[in-house]
Order: C-alpha cells, then sequence, then structure tokens
C-alpha cells in the first residue's frame, strides 16, 4: 500500500495550513468582539503575517509535487481522490498569484477599508473614490491572472460561486426581475400590515436569553460553539467543534436580533455539520457561499418567518416580553413578513432584497469591465434606487457607503444572498414533499427531521460538489427560480390577502 | 548608511516571528476564557501547528547570516547593537534544540498536561507520575542541550531568570529562611486577627465593577487592554497597545478578586509600558520573569496591602459592599495581613508564600538531578510541608497537584516568584526614599509617582539588562534581603503589635 503515506503526508500539510487560517479566523473574530480600540494597528499586521504564511505554505513546491503524485495513484478511494482533485485546482489557482500582488492587494484593501470607515463618517463618498480606484484596478488585473471565458467579471465571480458567470447570473436576475415587480405592484396596492406593536422597548437580557433558547431549539450545539455580541452578526469557524456566531441587540425592536439569531444559527449549524476528521480537506468544507447562505436563509425565512415557526416562539417572547400578550399569532406572522421597499439592504423585506443585490451586481459588472469609474458610483447608485424601489439616500452613508464589502475588496460576493434565497426555496420545496407534517413538526419546535435532512442532503457532501451539482442532486433538476416565486407568491397571498 | 536596510530587515524578520507568537497568545487567551468544551483538541494542534512555525523562522539561516553581518557592522546605535546581542543569543539557544527534541517535549506535555488534570480531578498522584517522568526524562536532556555550568537544574533556572543558578539561590533561600522562621514564630504566639467579616456574601457585579475601577486608579488603559474571567487569573499581552487580564470571582470573599486584579494589574502596566516602537524586539519585552513578578507584587503587595492604600479604597469598598461599614481602616488592613500556614501556595499569605517556593525549588532541583523519582514526590511532598509549615494535606489535589507548572514543563519557575517579593521591596525602597510623601499620594489615589517611576526605572529597560543589571542600576546594589525582611518586619509589627 504505497498510497496511504503519500496521502497521509498531503493530509498533515492541509492541516497545518488550516491550523493558520483558523487561528486568523480566531484573531478575526477576537476583533470584533473584544479587542480594546488602540489593539486594531498590530491585530491588522499580525493576521496579514498570518495571511502571508498561509499562502506561502500553499505554494510551496512540496506540496505541488505531491499532488502530482497523488492524482495518478491508483490506490485512492473516491472521497480522496476528490479533495486531491480540488486541492490541486486550489494550489494551481493561488500559484498564479506572485507575492508582490498579493501583499499590494492586501495593502490596497487595507488603505480602502480605512478610507471607506473615515468615508461613513463622514457619510460623503468622496475620499472613498480614490482608495476604490486603486483597488478596482487591482481587482481588473486579478480577473486578467485568474482567467475568464467571457466576462472579466466571471473571475470574481467564481471565486465565491464555483462556475458563476455574468451569463447566468444576467439570465437568473432577468427572470426573477418580472414576477417580483408584480408581486411588489400588488402587495403595494393591497391593505397594509400593521407592525407598529413591534416599536417597543425590549429588555436587552431578555432578548439575549430568547435568542440562545431559539438557537438551543434549533439544534445549535453549545458545546461546540458560542454566541458573542458584536458590531454586524456573523458566523465564524475554527473548526467543527468550535463555531461562533455573533449578534448585537436593539432595545427598540426586538425582530432585528431574533431573525439574526436564526440566519447566523443555519450558517453555524453548517459549519457544525462538516465532518471534523476531514478538517482542512474539501471533503470538510462548506460547498460554496450561495449553499452556505440557503442554509441561513432556510432558517431565518423559509423556518424562521413561517406561519408555524410563529406559532412556536409567540409563546416564549411572551414569556420574555409580556409587552407582547395579546398579540395574536397571524398579527406577528403578518408584522414580521411586512413588505417595504427600503434603503438598507440588511433591513430589506425577502422580496425587495433582490433589487438591492441586483444594482450591485448591476454595478460591480460596469466598475470590472471598466465601463464605470468610481467616482460616478453615487450618482448611478441614487439613480438605480429611484428605478428599482423608488426611494432616495439623505447620504452616501446610508447609500453606495452602507456595505462593507468593496472596501474588502470583495467584488462578485453579493450575488450569492440571492442564490441562498432561491436555492433555499427550491430545498425547501423537497422537504415539505418528503414529509407532509413538516409544519406541525415545526409549530411543535421539533427539528429532529429538518436538521436530519440537511446534514445528509447538504452538510454531508462537504465541498466535493459544486453548488449546481448539489442542487441536481438533491433536487433533481438545476436551479430553478419557480420555487423562490412560488414561496412568496403563497406567503404573500397570506399576509396581504393578495388575489 | 549601508547599515539600516540590514537592520531594517532584522527589525522585519523579528516583527514576523513576533506576530506568530502573539497570535499563539491570542488563542492561549481564548482557550482560557471563551472556548466552547469541544474545541479544546484542534485548539491544540492550531497552537502546536503555530509554535512549530515560529520555531522554523527562528532557526532560518538566512535570520543567523543577517545576525552576523550585523554583529559586525558598526553604525548601529547602542540600543540595536543590544538588540542585535540578545536576539543572537537567543538565535544560537533555538538552534541547539532538533526539530524531533521540540515535536517530543511538546507532545509529552501535551500528554503530561491531561494525566494532571485527569489525576486532579481523582485527587490522586498516580497516573500523573509515569506522564511527568516521561517529561522530567527530557527535561534532564534538555539540561544537556542547553548546558549548564555546575548543576543541571541551572539550565532551566536560566530559562526564567537569567543568570540564576542553583548555587546562588541556594544562598538566597538559606538566607532568608531563619528571619521568615523567627517572624513566624513571633507571629504565632502573638494575638490572633479577626478576619472572619471578610466571609460574607458579596455580589458578583459589584466586585466586577470595583475590580475595574481599581484597575483604572492604578493606571490601567482600557483603550489597549481588558478585563475577562477565566479559571486561573492571568496577564497575557499581544503588543503593548492590547493587554489582557483575567479575574475569577469568588462571592464568598471579595479579597481574591481584589487582591488578584492588583496583582494582575502590575503586570498589565508592565506590558503596556513597553514600547511598542520595539514591538517584537528584545527592548521592547520585560526583562525577566523576576522582575515581571516585582512589579505585580510591588502594586499587590508593597502598595495594594498597605495601611493607606486600605485607607483609600475602603469608603470605595463600603459603596460597593454595604455590609462592610462600620469596617475600620485598621481592622481591614490587620485582616488583609493575616498570616496562617496553610496548604496552597496562590492563597498564602506574604510570609509563609516563600516556604511553599522553597519547598517545590527543593524538590524540582533533586527531580532534575535525577535524585527523586517522580513516584516519590506525594512523600517527599507531604514531609516537606509538614517541616516546613506543620500542615497536612488531605489528599493530592490539595498537595503536590495543586499547581499546573510541572505538567506544562515548566521547571524553574517558582523561584521567580519569590525574587519578585525580594526586587519588590528593594526597588519600593528607593521609591519611599525618593518621595516622602509617597504614602500621602497613595492614600488619596495619586499614582503619577509610581506609574512614572516605574516607567522610567523599570519599563524602559525592556530586556536589554538582565534582572542583576537593573537591581543594580535602579537601587546601586545587587538583590539584597534586607529590605524584603524589614518591609515584613516593619509591616508585622503593625499587624500584630509585636516586640
Amino acid at each position: 500500500m504505497p498510497t496511504y503515506p503519500l496521502y497521509e503526508e498531503y493530509v498533515s500539510k492541509m492541516r497545518k495550513i488550516a491550523d493558520v487560517k483558523h487561528a486568523m479566523a480566531v484573531l478575526q473574530w477576537d476583533e470584533e468582539t473584544y479587542l480594546p480600540p488602540d489593539g486594531a494597528s498590530i491585530r491588522g499586521q499580525q493576521m496579514a503575517t498570518l495571511s502571508e504564511i498561509s499562502h506561502e505554505l500553499f505554494v510551496d513546491q512540496k506540496l505541488g509535487n505531491l499532488l502530482n503524485e497523488l492524482r495518478s495513484e491508483n490506490g485512492l478511494v473516491e472521497k480522496e481522490k476528490k479533495n486531491v482533485e480540488l486541492t490541486s485546482e486550489d494550489y494551481n489557482k493561488n500559484k498564479k498569484y506572485e507575492s508582490s500582488f498579493v501583499r499590494k492587494l492586501s495593502e490596497t484593501t487595507s488603505r480602502a477599508y480605512h478610507a471607506w470607515i473615515s468615508a461613513r463618517r463622514k457619510q460623503s463618498f468622496d475620499e472613498f473614490a480614490k482608495p476604490l480606484s486603486d483597488l478596482v484596478d487591482l481587482k481588473r488585473q486579478e480577473s486578467d491572472i485568474l482567467g475568464y471565458k467571457s466576462h472579466p467579471y466571471d473571475a470574481h465571480l467564481n471565486e465565491f460561486e464555483k462556475g458563476a458567470t455574468v451569463a447566468w447570473l444576467d439570465s437568473v436576475f432577468k427572470e426573477i426581475t418580472v414576477p417580483l415587480k408584480e408581486l411588489l405592484d400588488k402587495i403595494t396596492t393591497a391593505k397594509q400590515v400593521d407592525d407598529q406593536f413591534l416599536n417597543q422597548h425590549f429588555d436587552k437580557d431578555a432578548q439575549w436569553k430568547f435568542g440562545l433558547e431559539i438557537l438551543k431549539d434549533m439544534g445549535f450545539n453549545f458545546e461546540s460553539g458560542r454566541q458573542d455580541i458584536s458590531e454586524h452578526p456573523f458566523t465564524t469557524s475554527f473548526n467543527s467543534k468550535d463555531v461562533r456566531i455573533t449578534t448585537r441587540i436593539n432595545e427598540k425592536n426586538f425582530t432585528g436580533m431574533t431573525w439574526s439569531c436564526i440566519h447566523e444559527g443555519g450558517h453555524a449549524l453548517y459549519e457544525q455539520g462538516l465532518s471534523i476528521d476531514e478538517y482542512g480537506l474539501p471533503a470538510g468544507e462548506a460547498c460554496s457561499l450561495g449553499i452556505h447562505e440557503s442554509q441561513s436563509r432556510l432558517w431565518e425565512n423559509n423556518i424562521g418567518r413561517s406561519r408555524a415557526f410563529i406559532s412556536l416562539i409567540l409563546p416564549k417572547l411572551q414569556h420574555y416580553f409580556p409587552q407582547l400578550n395579546g398579540i395574536e399569532v397571524d398579527a406577528l406572522f403578518k408584522a414580521i413578513n411586512k413588505v417595504s421597499p427600503s434603503l438598507i439592504r440588511t433591513e430589506a423585506d425577502e422580496l425587495t432584497y433582490h433589487f438591492h443585490v441586483m444594482i450591485r451586481y448591476e454595478l460591480e459588472k460596469e466598475l470590472i469591465a471598466g465601463n464605470l469609474q468610481t467616482n460616478d458610483i453615487p450618482a448611478y447608485w441614487n439613480d438605480a434606487y429611484q428605478r428599482y424601489l423608488g426611494v432616495k439616500a439623505p447620504n452616501d452613508a446610508s447609500g453606495c457607503l452602507q456595505d462593507i464589502h468593496w472596501s474588502h475588496g470583495s467584488f462578485g460576493y453579493f450575488p450569492t444572498y440571492s442564490l441562498g434565497s432561491f436555492y433555499a426555496a427550491q430545498f425547501y420545496s423537497v422537504m415539505e414533499k418528503e414529509n407532509k407534517s413538516l409544519e406541525i413538526e415545526i409549530q411543535q419546535g421539533d427539528f429532529a427531521f429538518v436538521n436530519r435532512w440537511l446534514k445528509s442532503n447538504v452538510y454531508n457532501a462537504g465541498r466535493l460538489v459544486t453548488s449546481t451539482e448539489l442542487c441536481n442532486k438533491i433536487t433533481m433538476e438545476p436551479l430553478n427560480l419557480r420555487y423562490f416565486i412560488e414561496y412568496l407568491e403563497t406567503k404573500y397571498t397570506q399576509v396581504y390577502g393578495l388575489r
């Protein structure tokens, strides 16, 4: 058996790289949760060092040789072959980057991030324009480094969702726009929903305890994870036995915290469900960002905003917040599903959310193609918001400066949010078909079927299949927007009594 | 100026190593404060990987060559020369270790640590004996690797306190034993102190707030650090702009938390006082463990247990804990300075504490010399506690298993605790001489002089001098035990009305 020592050597190298990457994740988590203000500058340097070391470990020629040898081995089982194949792809991609480019990108990103912070504070895009322009230039170079077939933006889309292209996403967004607009029109002219009772004082500690209770009900394992407070909620994983969620609390409205807990809980269950035996290997990683987002949205929306789920949590809510006594299931169900075009993506409802994404997608496409200059972003942005949503930002902070993504150099990320919603609806329709009592189980707080289904269909697949392959495997067809549209139509018919 | 590029290159390499080491420190801090239970095993592996990387970076031949070139440079200023010289010493020391030995030591330590945890739970030394014996064997090998002149234990003492030897410490402990015993005898026959009022219920949150207030008063900068809860209090630093303290709270007695805050605060002020410009270089590091401990003990004992300090904090204490109303300064001063031979080192008073250290020092000396087998530790321990302190542990958990140090492979560490007390008394006597109103200032909560004095005399020196050189520089003489003995005599004369 000459194979195994080689494969073990490969595993051990990959684990070492994973250790470094996850050490970075710990530093990042600490930065967002507990870092004292003065600690930020050296922390940035410490993370850059780890990032450099991790890159150096990954482009080591010895790893390349090892991968080559393993690819011509016949003794590997299927999963091992796949691990090696995907790592080889990663290796070849990493090899394309020269150290000097990596360093320049890291420095430029850091400058852009600080400019964004400052510009946002001043609520004006101006001082972000130049650093962002420098970053876009590098991103355009990166398109060439990574390579693409039709559109330079494809190279970046592929980074976040393997196989995604402009051609495909153009057709996806085109197809979804009309039914979304029609639905929005109907809702706008229907009887409006009262959600005023959501705006009261909700005690911080009670919200915190309620959030933990929901996470526990969902199946989040607190022996293998924890929740903390940060400015922006996020989920991070240091391995499947240590998954961290963060949240934030607004005492004037409990819904943000509650559905953010459920959303991050969905991400976290995915991470806790990955195989610890495959730590550091593709088989132990999440499939894609789109699929990751499908997990958070399936829990947050398909389950979390369903009438059944509202029935489940209302008595608990009333226990923690007696001010909600007298509110009925139907009223809460409608209130938390209210549709209303607005300025801020992260606060948008399930319908108008996708217009926020489309605006960013179109804008990024033009930026990376070189058809739009960063100076022109505010005008482009405001015009698009007027056209798509009929709203106007009073300043850039609630306009084109609202998202952190560009300042991090993440172009091509936003579409995965929409893909997440679409995949979630498609997966959920299969779950509903397979389990006719799903609604009743949810109402009773019994998530055993959901947990089992996601584990065997999604978590266990790791990154050994693409999102399209996974979707085909689970639903017997590729992404089909019909499921999402039907899901929204059914929901808003209930909420707004449409037709 | 051909010098500077080379020196800059050296600085940049050292910073990179420091980044990795401090990333490890973040992981360690997280492990002791927030890590969920299941996260421990992979966390251990992640830290081992960083430790390996840091070692590899430090023994890189390129660094060796660079150091050689720099040592023959004439253009360096004194501080730079010193940095290079000390780094060369570190480099040569690191080079002595073969990777296989480092790995074996790390694995054996990990096994010993887990065996200690388990043995401690069972309150019996038995299952720790073999893993500890394996570790001692490696430590004896390490004596040879590191080299020593007279006693193999010297090699380990030198690791924690440069220049410390068995010959020197034997004489130190011999000199201090007689006056300590005489003082203890006098105290034992004097009228005893009433500290019963310390044992009441003290609210957790109030203790937490009081601890933060004291730290702030001492000059701890919360913009550059923070405090959290852990099982065992400790201080760690990721750079002088991010220094973390931990504490624990016992609601049945507030004194543990209070003086532990002051103790860790002393360590933390030292770390915050180190030069950020010299990050990663000897000039930006603490002098030695003994000097570090002098800082925590100077604050905890010389200042924190003084009558002046008690006057300062009593009204604050009574604000947080009204149950202390009616207690007078004198009563609290006496209660928190009560002397009583006991079983647990960390809970010992300032006098008997040093017998705890001596017992461990003697025991380690025999272990490393090969004169004592680990199986015989419990009997040796119990006999020594009977002889030195007249107490007997009901089981090994409160006997020879009480400290974590051996399970970490830290032999030679304990003496630095005593040295810290001795240096603190000697330094404090200079401060008192230089500032006749020191006592009044403390009583008024004015620590400006103390902060300034420690900064200019201790913090600014970094690791560019040894502890002996520092002591000579500050006090015009080497370590002199007279100061510590006089300090105790004065204190206990006040507390017990001796003579």
